[in-house]
């Protein structure tokens, strides 16, 4: 290796410095320049919406080391001890003479830089889809730092009261949250009939979406945005769907974010379907002295389990990215085994998390999977701050490996979906999962934690002792009518909530004796609040003789439709 | 199978009632009738130091069902089909006519009672050892819910004023939070230096016992009880160890839990040399009609890692066992993998933490180990609640597969720690462990998750990039003398709290213009709040021509000795 190795990496937000600050670690000789044609590097973007909520008190925060030390210029040089170069932009890639044209933003000029090895981390930015109005005063994005100190400075103005937040994915919910938190009117448009679409399954997003409602969060679900009305002075006044309009003093287009690709196809280096830029495990792109990580590449090196490239922009994956190509410029092959496309995000009291595939992802891949939805409490319920879950896991039928899991609720859901993160990279087969010795104190779990008994349900359907269905088949089987849905909870529970239906009301320990009362020619779906008492109604009841009997997962807890109360 | 199968069933607090509800959702036929000595049945009596404490405001609850139905004679037969017979002691188990013979613990009648299957699920008792005065008036357990209702109705009569807990494992600890928590003067006394000693390494006990201190407990650690003092009327006034006296009202004996195997042994079935009754993977004691589980047996069925029996009486180990022996009695077989030794306990704001192999426990087994002890922060410091943690990891070197991790500190470590038992569970490397693609948001982790984290430094370690030493050694090596201590936090942190040793200060940030000022004919010892910093200063150093250089691993934060303030 060359002793003084020139390392040019373009792009200082995430992958970029990462990688920087593991190069100069391992390879202390290495001559590395960072060139961010911007103003603001290394700062934590996913802390953005935490800001604008008031929850992190200083935008400054996003660009300080633990220790409250900034992380600018002065600080790489003299702390890390690489070059940190701002508004510099880089505008071309000389392969052959392995150098990059540098121009300066401000004053234009164009200068030659030689590298050994380059690394692009050139990050995404905010898809732009072309509605009318888009360009309209008052609708931008949320993805820049910039973008982050434009809406402080708008919000800190007065004049904004109502939000549309266009696109209900990640970026849309924490920005729901901020906004509702200063005291804004918002609704989230969506075109899909429930949140977080492209990663949850219907029904966690519909219960999900449920939490955001009872928060105050106005939800146009179902309806594609069609254009963005402005006044006469071209302001937005209000964003229109095929079926509504909603007034809106501002609106954060937020579906999704594409990779920055442009520097790499004008250098002709591959690019992927997903317009991501083509890299092998060790982050090279088709010329081996380049590299990619971050929110610019295609994660085209998979677990197997996900079975098709994915293009997840996470600031976690563009930091374990960035090691790697450090790693490899410094002659440490280490591959990068790929994601398993998981986020989490808080929503208000809810937590909502999911990793692997989802149970659409499997039917489009032709696997034969089988499901549950579990909810129960996290913890002892006379310990404070006990908040229920909702667990969805999903198998593959033929070997019972777990391949993917959802979770919401206001219960500790990280940790569970930490725990199927990994199980999942590591295969563990649903009897794995099941007897994991999982740390157990009343502060934390229960004695058999939720995902262990979410695993237990699931290989009670397996194995055919419970007949469980999913929320989404109970409503169309209640929707075509010749169903009885028999309800086991306490008189009290049964008081408070229930379904919106007509049910029969035997509290489980009254079912032996009562089961009799009930018709043996119609399906019977049972209930209860959440699903063990249903499942033993069912037993019970088989027991009795009846043969068509199954119960309704996740109860009333995990009901994503609307639910009657007694208020 | 037997249509009418006879279940008879010794012991009705977890495995015993566990085994009874799971068998009879999938043999509803099962004749079940659980056999309870004291008056208290199906109790969480892991939540009692919570009842104690004031957490758990109804000793009732510890009792109840999720919904608040009391787990009583009548909600097991009505509510889940089986019978409970309390005050019922089974003396006799006649396995040639396989009967056992009940005793009326109030009228002394004896019955005999056929069975097809009998499970023992008989408990654990506490270890008593022969201390002169162990009998006094004030010395008591804290093992069973009378012992709880006891100690409650004691404090509440406002006459104790000093506690002294014997033995700082699981139960001291928790017990000197709740008694705390009431207002009482407490003191630890435990023969080990450090607490836990059972099942953490030394810097981690440490690191954790300051925690304790700094909450007002008194640890009184390296001395062995010698006696119970007692006044004239044999009432507790000290406990007296072999270096010291402490004044107290009241001993809470807490050593050790050991297994009750009396009626298993008086029938002649096979016992553990760990005092455990022998069972199988299916939980079959050496008479295959009788099964056992909970405290009462020995976990000879154990995860390779471990590499012997262990004993862990555990509420979640007799659940999950439970379950297993049901599932044999209706014919599905389905082997209990065994435990990692896992444990979690609350100590005031502290969470601890271990499982697997711990580095003493791979030692004597002769695995040749790597550990580290990483410390950082659980999500951005901008984020309310980040706390930090320290997290020891241990690996054989051989394969560098995850054998072990503790887990002490503020911050989330229960999520660590989960993630660390899937990990072991399923044969992890370091290199899975390095990049599991965990759940990434502001409000939950960091990019790269402190187990990542602490699995990348350990990586170095191995690599011979990091020259990382722990603690334990680092104060050995201070104590010898002939070492340079080198500090490279910045003015501030320094300024606040320290190494209460001659070190030479540098920041960072000056040390490659500064590094002439260090000796080279000494080894250096560099540190930092954490552990990066400190690392950092190694690889500068090294590149300056220094080659005996090392860091010390958990820096200012993990050092489990006192440190300076500037108080």
């Amino acid at each position: 290796m060359d002793k003084d190795l020139r390392v040019v990496i373009v792009g200082g937000v995430a992958c970029g410095p990462k990688t920087a600050c593991r190069l100069k670690r391992i390879l202390p000789s290495a001559k590395i320049t960072i060139f961010e044609k911007g103003k603001d590097i290394s700062y934590g973007a996913c802390g953005m919406p935490y800001y604008i909520g008031g929850v992190a008190e200083e935008i400054k925060a996003l660009c300080d080391t633990p220790v409250g030390v900034t992380r600018d210029v002065g600080f790489f040089k003299n702390v890390k001890g690489f070059d940190v170069e701002c508004g510099k932009e880089v505008v071309a890639i000389n392969r052959e003479e392995k150098t990059v044209t540098v121009k300066d933003v401000d004053s234009g000029t164009e200068t030659k830089v030689p590298y050994d090895k380059l690394v692009l981390a050139t990050g995404g930015k905010p898809v732009r889809p072309p509605i009318k109005g888009i360009e309209a005063n008052g609708v931008q994005h949320f993805h820049s730092l910039n973008d982050c100190r434009k809406l402080d400075e708008q919000l800190k103005g007065g004049k904004i009261k109502k939000v549309a937040l266009v696109g209900a994915g990640l970026i849309g919910i924490e920005m729901a949250e901020a906004l509702i938190d200063r005291g804004l009117e918002v609704t989230v448009i969506e075109m899909f009939n429930y949140i977080i679409p492209a990663l949850l399954d219907e029904e966690m997003g519909l219960l999900a979406g449920k939490h955001l409602k009872a928060k105050g969060v106005n939800l146009a679900m179902g309806s594609p945005v069609t254009e963005f009305v402005t006044d006469g002075n071209g302001n937005l006044t209000a964003v229109k769907t095929k079926d509504n309009e909603y007034p809106a003093d501002l609106a954060i287009v937020a579906i999704g974010v594409q990779p920055n690709n442009e520097l790499a196809q004008k250098a002709g280096l591959a690019i992927a379907p997903n317009r991501g830029i083509m890299v092998n495990e060790y982050g090279q792109t088709s010329d081996p002295d380049i590299y990619a990580g971050g929110n610019c590449v295609a994660t085209n090196y998979v677990y197997p389990v996900m079975g098709r490239p994915l293009f997840t922009p996470q600031g976690s994956t563009a930091n374990k990215e960035g090691r790697v190509i450090a790693n490899h410029i410094a002659g440490l092959t280490e591959p990068f085994p790929g994601v398993l496309g998981t986020v989490i995000c808080k929503a208000f009291e809810y937590n909502i998390g999911r990793t692997g595939l989802s149970e659409r992802w499997a039917r489009d891949l032709n696997i034969d999977v089988e499901t549950v939805l579990w909810t129960g409490p996290d913890r002892p319920h006379y310990m404070p701050g006990s908040g229920p879950l909702a667990i969805k896991l999903i198998v593959n039928k033929k070997n019972r490996k777990l391949l993917g899991c959802q979770i919401v609720g206001p219960g500790d859901a990280a940790k569970r979906l930490d725990i199927a993160v990994t199980a999942i990279t590591l295969g563990a087969t649903l009897e794995q999962l099941a007897y994991l010795d999982l740390a157990y104190a009343p502060p934390y779990a229960l004695p058999i934690d939720p995902i262990n008994t979410a695993a237990h349900v699931l290989q009670n359907k397996l194995d055919g002792l419970a007949k469980g269905i999913s929320p989404l088949v109970a409503k169309k089987k209640i929707d075509e009518g010749n169903v009885v849905l028999l309800d086991v909870r306490t008189p009290w529970e049964f008081e408070e909530v229930g379904l919106p239906y007509d049910v029969v009301h035997i509290p489980l320990g009254a079912l032996r004796s009562k089961a009799q009362e009930l018709p043996k020619d119609k399906e019977i779906l049972a209930f209860c609040k959440l699903s063990l008492r249903g499942y033993e109604a069912q037993r019970i009841l088989e027991e009795k003789g009846f043969d068509n009997v199954c119960f309704i997962e996740g109860g009333v807890i995990g009901w994503p439709f609307e639910l009657r109360t007694n208020q």
